[in-house]
């Protein structure tokens, strides 16, 4: 059994599945802003390195909210994490919809650290992903009316919810991986790095 | 809902988990290649690099098949990876079936960097292994008659497939994770770190 | 199919689940062994290089336990890692429960490769909590009387276990999990960093 802030939870419960891959972004940022602190990565006068702490406190509330605490994201935080997209968004060329991760086989020895930052947001990226599916899959288990729902606590000893999953929570997650692919690409256009599109061929 | 190629998933359904998946070890790829353009790893005249790169590339038609669009792995590209495969094995000692990652505890400075390298493509590996299963379970779906398999579109709702996964994806897939772990153990050789087999004491 | 130790199983059994995300904390403690032998960390006279050499190899044996092979982890084992969380511990802070991994967003340059080995130790216990559950989940299965074990081999063909998983081999994993806690916070303390609770606003 998992105790998380004072909820209990089989390991092999949907909440549990949750809980761990927001785990395992939110340990990852932590490597995402050791990186970006070591390069000096900027956004007019804010760091990176700020920029990704923020977004590490965010998910705690989240960690929290899945584990069955009453906390949630306000929408604030949403439209902030909207604007910080927007801001970098404006410095890059036109956005492509996917791009070779890494950069091209050939880049110049100094382009290498920013390459570098570039895969590991991009990595970030993906596992954002896994953790926002997570997260939709504990919510929608309780939609599921076949599943031993125990009335008498918050959630069932199967790790059934019987609370949805706040509705800006649910979007900063969405948002997150937008904000991680386009860290992604400023790390890689800040390093003179050309974005390379798959050829499908 | 996803919407990748121009057909939509739920979040939480099998191929929406293979996508994800394929996703994860596609980025991976791009530290690996990031890390390998550093030390400058060769095979010939090849840059492992290079290598890494074409194998992104070729990801990024799985995910496309994956996803339900019309493209597959052509034989040759098997036949490729599985000749890169057989010309670095003819570098390295004879080959045992484990190694405990990273080297033993004790290298040296220099060798450092190389068992990075080693024990970075080795994760890569075990990534490409879950992508593998993910795909797998993505390509079982089809054959369970129970799931609502809606007939008007390429893929039902719920994201279960109407079309097999190609044959020569499936064995891409395959040779990739044995393509990776050979990668790791040239980068040890390189490096001039010994492996060490797990004693199982 | 996968072929682990003269077993078969499925790839998409929960036994194949467990032997991957095994795999994966394997390798992603062959990251952690080279950091920490680049940065030369060490307790007392051993260093943190062989203290994680040490877990990998038992890791193997776990990995060849959940595979059906007649191994299992031995009580002295858990014992020995409960000894290294113990002395780790008493060189740190009064322990919280959670912090925000990758220390605080302005970190000294000097600090950047100690915080860098605390970011991964990091994720390696998010990946470890991930195999933990995955071995919890195959160890259940053989609890359900409705999958249709096959007698006639150890393990089914569908994954399903005859043998539960060792009692000490779960606490071995449990464990591990806080082990990678304490070695993170240790590689942040010894580089100065201050650990920030998240504050949940």
């Amino acid at each position: 059994m998992i105790n998380y802030c004072n909820q209990k939870f089989s390991k092999s419960s949907v909440t549990a599945e949750a809980l761990g891959a927001l785990d395992e972004i939110n340990s990852f940022l932590g490597l995402c802003k050791v990186q970006s602190s070591y390069l000096e990565l900027k956004l007019g006068n804010e760091s990176f390195a700020e920029i990704v702490h923020e977004i590490q406190k965010n998910l705690f509330i989240i960690q929290a909210e899945v584990a069955g605490a009453d906390k949630t994201i306000e929408e604030k935080k949403v439209t902030e994490l909207e604007e910080i997209i927007e801001k970098v968004e404006k410095e890059l060329p036109p956005i492509k919809s996917f791009f070779v991760s890494g950069g091209p086989a050939d880049i110049t020895a100094w382009q290498q650290a920013g390459a570098g930052l570039g895969a590991i947001f991009d990595i970030a990226r993906t596992i954002a992903r896994r953790a926002e599916r997570r997260v939709i899959a504990a919510s929608e288990e309780i939609l599921q009316p076949s599943l031993p729902i125990d009335n008498k606590s918050e959630n069932s000893p199967l790790g059934g919810r019987k609370k949805e999953i706040g509705k800006h929570t649910k979007s900063y997650l969405n948002r997150l991986s937008s904000a991680l692919y386009i860290f992604a690409r400023y790390s890689n256009h800040v390093s003179g790095i050309m974005e390379e599109a798959p050829d499908y061929r």
